[in-house]
């Protein structure tokens, strides 16, 4: 059982770890207590290559300090050898007597360090405030999970699946409130992929941006993928962020290289082909369609091939949310496992 | 103001009113009151051809019977001569001194029948119980309206807008709900077109069945577009109402020929080409959407070209009811005008 000094550090600790970046690495925050509850030192991690949020606590104290301590750390303390030594070896050198975390670490090479902490007859206890910190290192988890970051796929169309009219023009099919919330999402994400497709039909910003006009606080770096060269005058030149730019034709790699680079969301606005090549290759975790109430027929389709040629192939999607903006409607999905034909007539 | 016994009679006409068929002519209902309120005769209209209801009351009179009675009518009395003389004048020549009725006959040729009771004295009070009436005159109605029938077009799509995969299956996109659902509709048609397209690659029966296979009461005609002839073992020539076929060349034409044979509402069931013409011509006055959350690709698109070129020329619906049916949506649309594109940005 926690303490109820244990519990105020947990929450201290999660507060503190906020203050480190999103990136490649968790955001994680950790105290060490004295025996009676008193706070000894508080750490967070800053990113790739610096010290892990317990070894930050530690090196704030005199050698010796820590001995009989209590380590309160946002996650399970990490087992391996990375560009910084293992945590839970420092835990056992500092001779820290117990230790409380609260979400356990998924990762293949770093996981382990709780059972190697009890090896050494520290006391360890797990899962305290489990909730608070896996909602903080949700994106940093999926990653984990996934090996690769959070894929969403998101395109506007007309009832009937067109991206755009005869001629191309497309601007607007959706209204200012799915063209709001588009640009609230893209604000939750850490990229941008659009295809040269789309860049040389649209010139799009790919920023983020509030009705005003002006620029959400965290903007996802754009990427555009395709050999085509990017104009020297595209609008996408003038992001906040650099541009980042990639043939597209080796799209789990493209993921691992952004995925290194500490994106754990990434947004694919298309266009059709580029979409419709992240369904094909199963790198999609998430599809949001703004469906506009419109018919426009013709040839200009919000997807193109995906790889069905038969029904009982077809991609089913998991709807979690159906959500009207204005006029249209939000289609929130997960795409599922294919299934056979449902039982039924004409 | 009406008597309670005229509004009891209302009802009574409106009761007798369905007993006539559903078909060119309206459903009416009348009674013929003496001055103290006694019921005199009843009658209703039995279909084309076949005397009108204030007609048929009379007929079951001894003449000069009806001298000073009321007459309580659902339908406005016609004031034209077509198989059957004018109501109006066979009530004046009847000695009938008031008349109530529900409806205003919105006909060009056979309105005005109030105005010529009016002008030969007799007393005429309109409005009685008119809800009700318009109600069960619905369909009539719509025909008086539109100058034709009422026409639904119908589809099953996958969210990004195929009525088939690539290979041509498309049973079943939609889940058993979503069929039932469709089923229960056609129940409500008069007539239902599909193509020779449709015809030939899914053999369907276009008969309305209820979940257990069994027909609803109430059939819609079958009826086939194309030039291609509909085999002799076709599901279709099974159908317990006999085959219509044309050429759908002349899809105005082909309206006015199912209005002639009494058809109201009509359900256009495509495929994908029929559609688009109904939506070409501007014909359609009810689009019902059955999206399954399913993703296709491929060329198999649930419409065509309808004619929208650049996208200030979209066909805009009002979305008039989205209605979960299981895992499917049904949109229940109805076409608006075309209007310019909205404020905003990318
Ligand atoms: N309604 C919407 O939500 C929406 C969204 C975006 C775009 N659009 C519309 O879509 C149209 C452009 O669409 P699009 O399909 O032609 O272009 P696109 O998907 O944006 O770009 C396709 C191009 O991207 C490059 N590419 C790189 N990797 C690829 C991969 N893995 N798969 C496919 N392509 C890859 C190729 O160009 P290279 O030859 O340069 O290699 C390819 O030709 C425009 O009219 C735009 O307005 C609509
Ligand atoms: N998902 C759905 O809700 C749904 C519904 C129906 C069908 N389908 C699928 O759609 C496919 C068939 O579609 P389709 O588009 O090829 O066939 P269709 O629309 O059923 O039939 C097209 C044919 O109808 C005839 N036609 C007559 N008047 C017409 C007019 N005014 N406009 C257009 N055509 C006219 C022409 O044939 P002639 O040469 O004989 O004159 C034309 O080739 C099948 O795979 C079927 O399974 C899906």
């Amino acid at each position: 059982m926690a303490s109820t000094a244990e519990h105020d550090a947990m929450r201290r600790a999660l507060a503190i770890a906020a203050n480190g970046p999103r990136g490649v690495n968790p955001q994680v925050g950790a105290l060490l207590l004295s025996a009676d509850g008193r706070v000894l030192a508080e750490g967070w991690h800053r990113g790739a290559g610096t010290p892990h949020a317990e070894v930050d606590a530690l090196s704030k104290l005199e050698p010796g300090a820590a001995r009989g301590a209590t380590a309160v750390v946002t996650l399970e303390p990490c087992n391996h050898t990375g560009r910084t030594g293992p945590c839970s070896e420092a835990l056992i050198a500092a001779g820290v007597a117990r230790v409380v975390y609260a979400v356990s670490d998924p990762g293949d090479h770093s996981s382990g360090g709780a059972e190697r902490l009890r090896q050494a007859s520290v006391d360890v206890e797990a899962g305290l405030l489990a909730e608070d910190a896996s909602a903080l290192l949700d994106s940093w988890l999926t990653v984990q999970r996934l090996g690769r970051p959070h894929v969403t796929v998101k395109w506007a169309q007309s009832l009937d699946g067109r991206a755009a009219a005869a001629d191309g023009t497309s601007q607007w099919i959706t209204g200012p409130a799915a063209r709001a919330d588009v640009h609230r999402r893209r604000s939750d994400a850490d990229a941008i992929v659009v295809g040269t497709g789309t860049l040389l039909a649209d010139d799009p910003a790919l920023t983020a941006r509030r009705p005003d006009g002006s620029l959400y606080d965290h903007q996802p770096r754009p990427v555009v993928v395709g050999r085509r060269p990017v104009p020297a005058d595209a609008a996408v030149r003038r992001h906040p962020l650099p541009l980042v730019t990639d043939s597209g034709r080796d799209l789990p790699g493209l993921l691992e290289d952004l995925r290194q680079e500490g994106v754990q969301r990434l947004f694919v606005e298309g266009g059709p082909d580029v979409a419709s090549s992240f369904l094909r290759a199963g790198l999609v975790d998430e599809v949001l369609v703004y469906v506009a109430p419109v018919l426009l027929g013709g040839d200009r389709l919000s997807l193109r091939d995906i790889g069905v040629t038969t029904i009982a192939q077809a991609q089913r999607l998991e709807v979690a949310d159906l959500i009207p903006l204005g006029d249209d409607v939000l289609y929130v999905c997960a795409p599922r496992q294919a299934q056979g034909p449902e039982e039924g007539d004409e």
